[in-house]
């Protein structure tokens, strides 16, 4: 029974998310520079430094779900569906949660180098946080804002393809050239981690037009 | 709160969401069917066109899943759970979501050559979609159809075994007599990924006692 | 629109949680002991008795679990929210279902030997059960042990962060002393199931802070 939609009518929103998922955009926009610092450190010592900053803006995007978590808790009625908000929210973080995840592995991996591949998925990560970002703030009037966020979405499809791309590259390159088995492990790990943090990008996508779609 | 418990008994139920159901079970029999063509293709160009099909059935999937879900937002009255059709219609996806991945591994490692054990894991997962698809329009009359339905499940179970039994015989001969590790390598993960096809058909399977139970 | 919040105040709670959640904290108990177990095992023998015992307290917990939901089913008014009486649920399932991934794969693989950082891992991940299962029975009375469960959360982060020291070292050495690519790879499979089992414990003292601060 869906008693959201017979309130929703005579029951002032919940403005409180939007501050909340425009955080989160940022947090994930300074997560995605320090990942493409990272694919082109020039020291361990440097590459050391971006690890930790990523490390830290997954904490910062952590504390933002989990207060979007909170507020849905005590909200009475929500500018979208609960389920969609939390969606959302949960899927921004996942960005994060593996680009950490890939920070984390070459930091223990200690791979002799990264592929250029790794440094044009990190470009990639960095365009798709931006947009998600852009995409926030426009969330406060989606029903105004339907045709750019649309757009939003389909520019992050396309980068998804564009990564995809790039990570086939990789992988086959490493199972062409690579004679290293051991670096072909690491690697392979790395790439995985950097292309699931693109999918779970799209999937941020996907929630945003299935937002849209409900209020059509 | 539960209203639905509550208001369960004086609203009309909504019954768009078995021909959904019934559709999700079509399209997971014709990825499980192009899955089958891949695992025994003579051909690379054969292979490519079955890969493709498989992304096209994938597509359909998430097609239905979304319209589930769509369906389930607007609904005011539920056959089953909301919780539960939700689960149900995210599992019978994943099932397909994995036989893709799979399939784009295939495509994207090149492996020399797939071992016997993909081909008889590929049957087995046509017969657990085959079986999805026969339960898909027993829901409709789940009180009655409840020996059916659980047989079903019990079916889905014994081939669950055998598959398993088909994935540890791949992966134990991988270890044991390949010997060009890039092909181990690629050949666990391809092994992998159809496996967990398989173990999210027995989810599927999970979901539907959940449903009968709660209707006891 | 959360009716809970209204109605929390005038109907009695569903007690019935309690105790299953209590019993899922012995079964997890039981499962990690026979992890220790299996770590330190001296024949081939007594590993598959203690694989074969993890996989049968797996399938207790799955059925606690399952128990769970079927009582958040018919429960009108929850002691928590319904969402988190769910995520902690899964939560707890979820530590021994990737034990039991990390002994099936140790079941599968064969390594010749097992790193003394898998028997480290297996220690800790009894110390976390063992919190767990304390923290259950004080959830009758939340509000009283709130501190108490804090300080379980507080040793169980601790752990967490000892048990990925010993994950990083195991790692490592594999990739700078295991000259055998296959038994790195089997052995880097076993560590990542361990190391996600104890990422699974700290969900369950992540989601156990929610519900205290949810109290609060």
């Amino acid at each position: 029974m869906n008693f959201d939609r017979i309130l929703k009518v005579f029951v002032p929103k919940e403005y409180a998310f939007f501050p909340m998922f425009e955080e989160g955009g940022r947090v994930l926009v300074s997560g995605t520079e320090s990942l493409i610092k990272l694919s082109t450190a020039g020291t361990a010592d440097m590459m050391d430094q971006y690890i930790t900053e990523i490390k830290k803006f997954e904490k910062e995007g952590d504390v933002v779900a989990n207060r979007i978590f909170a507020q849905l808790n005590k909200s009475f009625i929500t500018p979208f569906d609960r389920e969609d908000i939390h969606t959302l929210a949960t899927r921004i973080d996942d960005v994060l949660d593996n680009i950490n995840t890939a920070a984390q592995r070459i930091k223990l991996y200690k791979p002799k180098k990264l592929p250029q591949e790794v440094a044009e998925v990190a470009k990639i990560l960095f365009q798709l946080g931006s947009l998600i970002n852009k995409a926030m703030p426009e969330l406060r009037h989606a029903d105004k804002h339907r045709e750019s966020i649309y757009r939003i979405c389909e520019e992050i499809h396309e980068l998804e393809k564009k990564a995809d791309h790039y990570y086939s590259l990789g992988i086959s390159a490493l199972f062409e050239n690579e004679k290293d088995i051991a670096e072909l492990i690491k690697l392979k790990d790395i790439l995985a981690s950097l292309e699931k943090a693109v999918n779970k990008a799209e999937d941020v996508a996907d929630t945003l037009r299935t937002l849209l779609i409900k209020m059509a």
